[in-house]
């Protein structure tokens, strides 16, 4: 089978590139992008897709040559302006393998705008892998139908986040204590999650967070959730009180 | 290593058993959870875990033999009152097996009662295994620490489901038809969700749908949810307006 139009959604070709678009430019792809084009789904020349690279909106594009050294596109007609997510970040404690590429998943589905990965007391070092988050991250971006990539930034350990952040931002500290408000009774606009690894926090760090002013500590109900239903639940939540499913 | 005290949460052992619960009772466990007892936990002859069954509250229990044919276990005093969770299902077509079991897992954190596999057109039925749903509801509810564990209903036909339908349920459809509510906006005590197969639910089941009166159509924001994240951003957001996370 071959398929001449693959441009999203009806063919369902979705990709992020990070060259520059505009009318008529070239585009290569590169190994893993031509592969997928090429042998999964049998592009030749002259089929379509969309294409975008979270600064000049979305693209419609042309396969004009398919070789050994990859995929080559020309960029056609804008199929749509940029678009930003809303701004919110979900700073979180890497996780196991499985879990941690689920979380990435569906944060970037849930339009996180930010994925920065923390290292706690608890936390499990040789677990970062950042450019498995990153990977992972784009291709949930190009099937949400989002026009960016969340950010996936290297790690960098809590007492460090702390000292440095933008008091700006809330930080939104998903923790176990009695105090904590609802989550759904917050509203912060620019905002990002904290979520702890399997362990959770010690309480060293959960007393460093409480004091810091920017930190609200907020709960996710009476039931004990494992670090990646609480990052996206808490993700999903602040969408639909402070984000763009209002 | 050995561990006397598995109380939950100190050692974390928290066991779902089917047997009445009463002081001084006798609970023989199955195969599965005795080889975890004794094998994986390393449990002995007075060690301590909790148990529930969904009806007599949770109770201390201590072991009393470890023998090849599997642990039994004399229950102590009442450690807390049965509770109940809100009263929302989840209706879900079943999707490939690792994001059911995902799914199944996060909704009985996030406190579903009933979980009931529902039969589509674009549905694969073959991917329907109940009993591995009612096995990962179960270890989840363990852990989350809930004293019910969810219901999982043998899968039904969607038209069979909604003829069947008891009207005061609110039927509430992750759709994403352009006039659905924001699912925040709707206020519905006792409620399922829906959400479709990964190929979406077909105009004729749409159009189905959208005829009933129990039926409200919801949309989870701008961006493409796979099901499994649908169904598990409905939940948490209904439990933030409608369930126990208020």
């Amino acid at each position: 089978m071959t398929n001449d139009d693959l441009t999203y959604p009806g063919g369902g070709v979705r990709l992020y590139v990070e060259a520059a678009l505009s009318d008529g430019f070239t585009v290569v792809l590169n190994e893993d992008q031509s592969h997928y084009l090429a042998h999964v789904m049998r592009a030749k020349v002259g089929s379509r897709l969309a294409i975008f690279n979270g600064r000049d909106g979305e693209w419609d594009a042309t396969v004009v040559v398919v070789a050994k050294r990859g995929v080559t596109l020309t960029v056609g007609r804008r199929i749509g302006a940029q678009t930003e997510t809303p701004d919110i970040w979900l700073a979180l404690a890497p996780i196991k393998k499985t879990p941690l590429d689920y979380v990435v998943q569906k944060a970037a589905e849930l339009g996180v705008r930010r994925l920065q990965p923390v290292i706690t007391r608890r936390t499990i070092v040789e677990r970062v892998n950042v450019e498995r988050m990153r990977s992972n991250a784009i291709e949930a971006a190009e099937q949400s139908g989002r026009r960016t990539v969340p950010d996936v930034e290297e790690p960098v350990a809590l007492t460090r986040l702390l000292s440095n952040w933008d008091t700006t931002r809330l930080l939104l500290f998903c923790d176990e204590g009695g105090d904590a408000k609802p989550i759904a009774a917050i509203r912060a606009p620019k905002a990002a999650i904290l979520t702890g690894p399997e362990g959770g926090f010690d309480p060293a760090e959960r007393e460093m967070l409480r004091a810091q002013s920017f930190v609200i500590p907020v709960t996710l109900g009476p039931r004990i959730l494992r670090a990646d239903t609480a990052a996206l639940a808490a993700l999903a939540i602040w969408q639909s009180t402070c984000g763009d499913w209002t």
